[in-house]
């Protein structure tokens, strides 16, 4: 086990709202690189409408071709029990579920309550336990909503609590818009270090990088005890519900960190800059990360 | 008082290595705006050889214009004695010497040893105090250096111990290179914190961010107990021993982050960011802060 895991979700959080839509060749090529690269587990897919996000209609197609990937957990976001009903035709390793900390942010994106939303993913997760997959539960917008502003700890301790009392595997904190400060997450995060500690259960913190601070929220939260992260390989994305948000912390960034902090991650950071290349060329969108303009250009790289 | 200081330093290294050189009268209206602000000192130009950084070739005229603004204590970098005696002939509040706390970086940058340099600082502060200039004694290179690696922290407290036994105001620690990680501030700054408060001086913390971690580095600094850092508005700037270094951390960036945290800055961020965006038209570099942006799409400015 490493010290630290990082879980990749470039092909997924990364490319979903890209105008250039990329091929399942060109997705397949990414998380066979990530996964050259030491990442055991990354976030390949989605199982959304393609109506809404035809970025991902191709999930069944790309998970297809990647579940043969030796040593590579799968995770595929699901957003509903109907998503579901596609993720259990495939391979995937673990679902993705998610919810928001905010009632106006559920309502507005997925047109339930959070306790209509919380019911059906306590449906899923029994199929999911059936199938025999690994289940995460997202709670997203934990630090603040576009339309509540900050949020509230209480209704995120609130819903993790309700969320760790069931089967679930992975309670993931996200900071869906990167709005989030160091001392939010100081203010959250030890609690829910305890609490996932107590039920047993894997905590992940999903951070974006929207106003510069998300590797000062993930060293913040590693300080505090977050020992699992998710990012995206060279930054890239955004988020749908924010105009301008950028994508999430850079995978190569953070790995750099704990590489001089002397905590292991498993990575190869020549190989993760590789991967980050190929991320990077995906994406119409400039990518946040700083570290793979430096290795590229330490190794005479023609990026 | 407020309860954290702010400096920025955009005039002087923000612009010093810029391929297009900015004339007195932008110079001045940048200062000017930065002003407006809230920000009581600025460092506004150096005293290098005009052969070297023609960029601050005008920093006596510079000087002239900028020393009647209200309320402003006007900071100029000197690198030696010479600097000194164009400084002496203006108005300046503070003069800056900077040493690095690498033998190799003096060796390449200002062709003394530390010993050398230190003696010839000693000399400057006689004069600076006779002419009633405040000091400031920058330690460069202070996490790592271009030539010899990591720094060792014990180097820069053997120099801190020196410069604070002087009759010194400010003591600046400088990661010149921008690759200062958390763990380095951690270990490095709580030691400076208790010397400088020890000795009656005021601690600084000046920070780049080449790769992405000037934010955590700041807010890691802040929760040790610095409450002084040196900051470049829009993030413009590089630096010139390090190919590809970026600029420092943004003004503005800090400024939200401590407003998230309400923590007195004593700055207005709608004319911060004013500031910002002259800084930003000056330089023809990408501008690193993120807050600019923001703020900029919510005004609907045409930036």
């Amino acid at each position: 086990m490493t010290a630290v895991e990082i879980i990749d979700v470039s092909p997924r959080d990364g490319l979903q709202i890209d105008s250039r839509i990329a091929s399942v060749d060109e997705k397949v090529t990414l998380i066979e690189r990530l996964a050259q690269s030491g990442l055991r587990r990354i976030e390949v897919t989605s199982f959304v409408h393609p109506k809404f996000v035809p970025q991902m209609a191709d999930a069944t197609e790309v998970l297809a071709r990647v579940t043969q990937i030796p040593n590579l957990q799968t995770i595929a976001l699901v957003p509903n029990l109907k998503g579901y009903e596609r993720a259990r035709q495939t391979e995937v390793s673990e679902v993705n579920w998610v919810s928001a900390a905010t009632e106006t942010f559920n309502a507005k994106n997925i047109g339930q309550t959070k306790d209509e939303n919380f019911h059906q993913f306590q449906q899923m997760l029994r199929l999911a336990k059936e199938d025999g997959k690994r289940t995460a539960f997202s709670i997203a917008v934990s630090f603040g909503c576009p339309y509540e502003g900050e949020t509230d700890p209480q209704a995120v301790l609130d819903l993790a609590e309700r969320v760790l009392a069931t089967d679930v595997d992975r309670l993931m904190i996200a900071d869906t818009i990167g709005i989030a400060i160091p001392t939010q997450i100081e203010a959250l995060m030890p609690e829910l270090v305890e609490m996932t500690e107590k039920a047993g259960k894997e905590l992940s913190l999903h951070l974006h990088d929207t106003r510069g601070f998300g590797v000062a929220n993930a060293y913040e939260a590693y300080r505090i005890g977050v020992r699992s992260f998710e990012a995206s390989a060279s930054g890239i994305g955004g988020c749908p519900f924010a105009p301008g948000a950028a994508g999430n912390i850079a995978t190569e960034d953070l790995a750099y960190l704990f590489e001089r902090m002397q905590v292991d991650t498993g990575l190869q950071m020549d190989r993760l800059i590789e991967a980050a290349n190929v991320a990077a060329s995906l994406s119409t969108k400039t990518p946040l990360g700083k570290m793979r303009e430096i290795y590229n250009r330490e190794k005479g790289n023609d990026q």
